[in-house]
């Protein structure tokens, strides 16, 4: 998906909800463990319930490495479903890989031509030639992470270099940006920390950025609309354990279009 | 493994070597494609001809990954053979995870528990919570990234950071190494670094570090040891490619051994 279309989405649902499916297998509604692929179920009634007012889902991929090749069937057969809806919708394979330039091709290879998922998150650290691999595949995303939501945020993201003046998290925008362009790689900067929105935009006004920690997190969707939106709106909110584990009963996919549909109307109005 | 158990093994097959199971299958022997598990054939050939002389292997995920669920069974296969091997060797999933906490269990998870290897390499960016997820696993290491053998290590890993005039990979050893201890983390270093190996070691003198960049990206054996061996060894030093595709024939195992031999050789040296 291209950034046009992606801002076509966003005008049309009113949203810039992304979808976190963190489907860990021990707190999907036991019903479903009886299905032949419960994780796949799970997934499968929660798009349905929601891809009118979402525009964005994003498997974490640990969730589904943990259970192994049963675990790889299931995102598999996660992506493809999300390939073919009727509403188009932009994926994210939450996976924050990087390595060596010939490893990183292997990693692109496995989430866009394997899988075919638009973007994938990368892990910074390894510089340039972790990254640029990731953006030679035309209509593919690299999501680079730069602020990140957890507490371990502040081990190193806010190191200030002795030269510049700035924090790592500064430099990784910076640098990052020149590998690419808007129109392939956008960043992650935790809704935890809404207040740096400002300084983030200061780098990168135009970028998209994945936002995740609303939520059971506690970030909160008014600061972050408030520092991190821009003209194209330039922000994928993710939500995870708050909309997918909001019910563990039968009615779980209606709980969670309940937690996601009270996100798109406050998103409904911060887009004006 | 436990860390005593990996000193008798390095002294008893006096070497250091981990092989690096970079398997990409449009690279392994053509005659193999015939098999009905090519990758593992090409790997369990590999594992057959050179434990006697290599202590640790280590197969770079994304290279199963980008093949999918074959790809995966291709490396569950090759733990578990890796695992009953008569000449015991620890086990390293190059995998370069890191996540909020939460998510590292998951992966810790998938690499400990689902596969079973002995260590996983994770990337530090994330701070504390998505390392110390994989330290909480009994009998297991996690690997962190320092110093990486790449060229775009040079985009971050040497930021200085103003107040404690540290480059990002001295803080990242520094701050690191308090989550766990000696038996539970070892650091990547890269052998096209060597010389930064002897300040390296001011910050982690008895720590295990994992050194990959011998061979094809240009290290030099000689200079690791010179700067990074320790009265325990110390070291892994790693060779992929040199070692796997030495030869496209159907004598792949055997030049295979020739050159881990070479490598072998020159670390019994060494050992002394």
């Amino acid at each position: 998906m291209t950034k046009q279309e992606l801002i076509e989405q966003i005008r049309k649902k009113k949203s810039f909800l992304c979808i976190g499916l963190d489907s860990d297998i021990t707190k999907i509604p036991k019903h479903l463990l009886a299905d032949d692929d419960p994780v796949f179920s799970f997934n499968k009634q929660l798009i349905d319930a929601t891809n009118d007012i979402a525009v964005a889902y994003k498997p974490n991929t640990a969730f589904y490495e943990s259970r192994g090749i049963k675990g790889w069937e299931s995102l598999q057969k996660t992506i493809d479903y999300l390939n073919n809806l009727q509403n188009p919708v932009f994926t994210i394979a939450d996976a924050k890989r990087g390595d060596i330039g010939n490893t990183s091709t292997q990693y692109a290879k496995a989430f866009f031509e394997e899988l075919n998922f638009d973007s994938v998150t990368v892990a910074p650290y390894m510089g340039s030639d972790s990254v640029l691999p990731f953006l030679d595949f035309e209509g593919k995303w690299a999501i680079v992470l730069a602020l990140t939501s957890n507490q371990g945020a502040f081990d190193f993201q806010f190191l200030q270099d002795e030269e510049n003046k700035e924090k790592l998290f500064e430099t990784v925008l910076k640098t990052t940006k020149s590998w690419g362009s808007e129109e392939n790689i956008m960043f992650v900067v935790g809704a935890t920390k809404a207040e740096m929105l400002r300084q983030v935009r200061k780098y990168i006004p135009n970028h998209f950025l994945l936002v995740p920690g609303v939520g059971t997190q506690g970030g909160s969707l008014q600061e972050v609309a408030k520092y991190g939106m821009n003209e194209d709106i330039g922000l994928l909110v993710n939500s995870s354990r708050g909309i997918i584990f909001a019910s563990d009963g039968k009615d779980f996919a209606e709980k969670a279009r309940e937690e996601a549909l009270k996100l798109q109307q406050q998103m409904a109005k911060l887009i004006g």
